[in-house]
């Protein structure tokens, strides 16, 4: 039998997706300063809402770049606290031509909404809002339980705003785990959630030689060169099989337990399809003995992403560069401590460092593993919910990225994060033609809905 | 007792640098598209001096870039035939405010004019045309060997139309020498001819990897990653003392005399003066067992310029590339083969890639080494010149670099060059306050003249 909350949700389907198209067709772009009225428009867009449905104390507040919503409902004494995130804001459209329809006009095919930001994350906020509407109006006028709201218009963009936010506003927020909906699920109609995320030492490598550029014709079999040194150094990283050579780094790191390997290998995943729509790369690499899921989830990895200096435009210029920089980042996982791993690369660096060369480290960010255990009672909750909903057992995932927002919801505020996501993984997120599932959004919102009247013992 | 010409050129020293002044004034930047018209300016100048001052079939040839200059005197039967090297071009001057005097107006400061293209290349040429000059009228109107001279002025911007009139006019340009005035003086009162330019093979490893530009959160540890590919193929190409690891690269490299070896110790080389001011390097660096001068005049070596792809700008992206590059070249020595050499980098780049990438490889440009044999005939002639002109004797000396006007003289039209250069070490060339010894510009006139009428049998 329905609750009250879900039978609402069910009868007001059409109208929650047309309330999503209006909010589809504000083209907050956060990275285009030509937006930026947008962003603000879309802002105000949820803040009305979420005070229309019955939210307190719901503002708008601005910041460096585009303004955070919050709203809080806080009348269930004695029931858990959850902090609500998405985002509003979206990425830009390039390349328009390989639109089918034009992304700022939400069209409607094979059960799809197709507008930039209907998956990623303009969908997802909706569900939580209109789960939000639906069980106040199921629980006449009453949510099962405690509810603080931060969405957030800079996620395209680095997110700095919320947070520092977050820093400052420690006891404003405090909460019991937060809800992230900015995920997908595993496969179509697989409830998923994602409970382990890999956490990210991003770094800069300095490589300083002679006091100019110098002709690599005069001065070549003298002069030391930074970028050569740069090589040397990073060869000297990790094998030609992907094991990591600097020592200790290995330090820690936690295997996943049996149970959650054997779930894994249940997944739906075939690896030579991956390789060819996913990757594209004529074979798969990285370290022997690890299953893709298990390399790209739960083992630590070193990658470069950039090597500025010297001469890069087409053409030839015979430099020995005087400075070159190589930017190298590190995935973590569980129990890395973060800050040793920078220390012991950072070590290991200098060693590596070839005479005649001066080499120094910036780092870009650091941040480490988030995990949730499956027992979590907060996980329960969400896992029992899904089931309902999907009528199917959930599955258990990771990530191999970090999500920086989760990241400071466990290291500041001290929660876990529950990630419950609707996407699919052919949704086009940051390409042309992005769309949302239009059952998988009626499904986040019941789904919502159940997880929380759950929690509220109902 | 000085020759009639060299009488002549002592008494109109103040005329010819007045004149010279006159071609400095003129701001023939080459690369500069505002300056086209100023280029050709020049080019002007020079052929109404080449015909004022006696020389036949005066031509200003024009190319896709900037004009050549192209005058002849073939009226010496029996004699040889020299082919005549300059350019007229300059670089830009900036930065500007670095200038004490105004780069495009002369000024005299202890015996230097100071501007651009003073010493390169103007005031060399200027010499070269100042000493046809008082051949002409110290000979009473004849000159003493056949002469052809060819002027360029992309020489700051590649060349390329020099090298393709070469390439066309093989029997136009047909001489038994060419002499070159773009290089230095070892160091100052120190006659000098350079005898030995080092090859060049420039390439671009190109390395594909993902179909697409790939998360490297997400696919960190399963996708091959183009940039550390190339990191592992050019750490293998060389080891950490500068020895060249291709298989085969070292056949054919053909030490230096012992004679020659023995000049180059006693040449006024300080080493430690020379890793201060020109490298500003810790230490200097390169092979064991040999010297500096050695390591970058007469040993091959490997560097890379620039590595193109992923991520540049400041910042962090965690990104893993689709595709990267990396520009590396290869000095040559005698007598390696350019091509032989390229085969068998190739080889070794394809065996050292890594499963997953494909690597091809771009050449830019490939010469081999020029050298000159210190007893050809021309040598000796201009050794016994300078020697005449500065009371000391002519030391012998290779350069690092490769001057691409030397291998086609070389290559194309088989003859070789005797690079007779008067500029100094320290004459600021490419950088503001370029200067030019005007003693130097004297003795250069009196130089050629005597170099010439030593060939002609005077």
């Amino acid at each position: 039998m329905a609750s009250p909350a879900v039978s609402y949700a069910r009868g007001n389907q059409q109208r929650f997706l047309n309330e999503l198209k209006d909010l589809l067709r504000i083209p907050s772009i956060s990275t285009l300063d030509e937006h930026k009225s947008d962003v603000q428009k879309a802002a105000d867009f949820v803040a009305a809402e979420l005070r229309r449905i019955g939210l307190d104390n719901v503002e708008s507040i601005p910041t460096k770049g585009h303004p955070l919503v919050y709203a809080e409902w806080l009348h269930a004494p004695g029931k858990p606290t959850v902090l609500m995130y998405a985002h509003y804001d979206v990425q830009p459209p390039d390349p328009l031509n390989e639109w089918i329809s034009p992304p700022f006009e939400p069209a409607e095919r094979n059960q799809n909404v197709y507008a930039r930001g209907a998956v990623d994350d303009k969908g997802q906020l909706w569900m939580e809002v209109k789960a939000l509407e639906s069980l106040m109006q199921g629980g006449g006028g009453k949510l099962p339980i405690n509810v603080k709201v931060l969405f957030e218009g800079e996620e395209e963009v680095g997110g700095e705003s919320i947070t520092e936010y977050v820093l400052k506003q420690k006891t404003k927020l405090k909460a019991d785990f937060a809800l992230v909906c900015d995920t997908e699920l595993f496969a179509a109609n697989l409830p998923t959630l994602c409970v382990g995320l890999r956490g990210l030492v991003y770094t800069e490598i300095e490589a300083v030689g002679p006091k100019t550029d110098l002709h690599s014709g005069v001065y070549g079999g003298a002069a030391p060169n930074p970028l050569f040194a740069l090589i040397e150094i990073i060869s000297q990283l990790k094998d030609a099989k992907g094991k990591i050579l600097i020592p200790g780094f290995y330090q820690g790191v936690k295997a996943p337990s049996q149970a959650e390997l054997k779930t894994w290998k249940r997944l739906p995943f075939k690896e030579e399809h991956y390789r060819k729509t996913e990757v594209g790369s004529t074979v798969l690499t990285g370290e022997p003995g690890y299953s893709v899921l298990y390399r790209t989830w739960a083992r630590p990895t070193l990658e470069v992403h950039g090597i500025p200096g010297g001469f890069t435009a087409p053409g030839a210029k015979t430099v020995i560069p005087a400075r070159a920089a190589a930017k190298v980042s590190m995935r973590l996982v569980p129990n890395q401590n973060a800050d040793d791993v920078l220390n012991k690369f950072k070590k290991f660096v200098k060693k590596l460092t070839p005479k005649g060369i001066q080499t120094s480290i910036k780092v870009w960010s650091r941040g480490p593993a988030c995990v949730v255990g499956t027992d979590n009672p907060y996980i329960l909750a969400a896992t029992e919910a899904l089931r309902d909903v999907f009528k199917k057992d959930t599955v258990f995932i990771r990530s191999g990225g970090s999500i920086p927002i989760v990241t400071d919801f466990q290291d500041v505020l001290k929660i876990p994060s529950v990630m419950m996501g609707f996407g699919l993984p052919d949704d086009n997120l940051h390409a042309p033609n992005e769309k949302f599932h239009i059952p998988n959004f009626y499904r986040g919102i019941e789904s919502i809905c159940v997880f929380f009247e759950k929690l509220g013992g109902k």
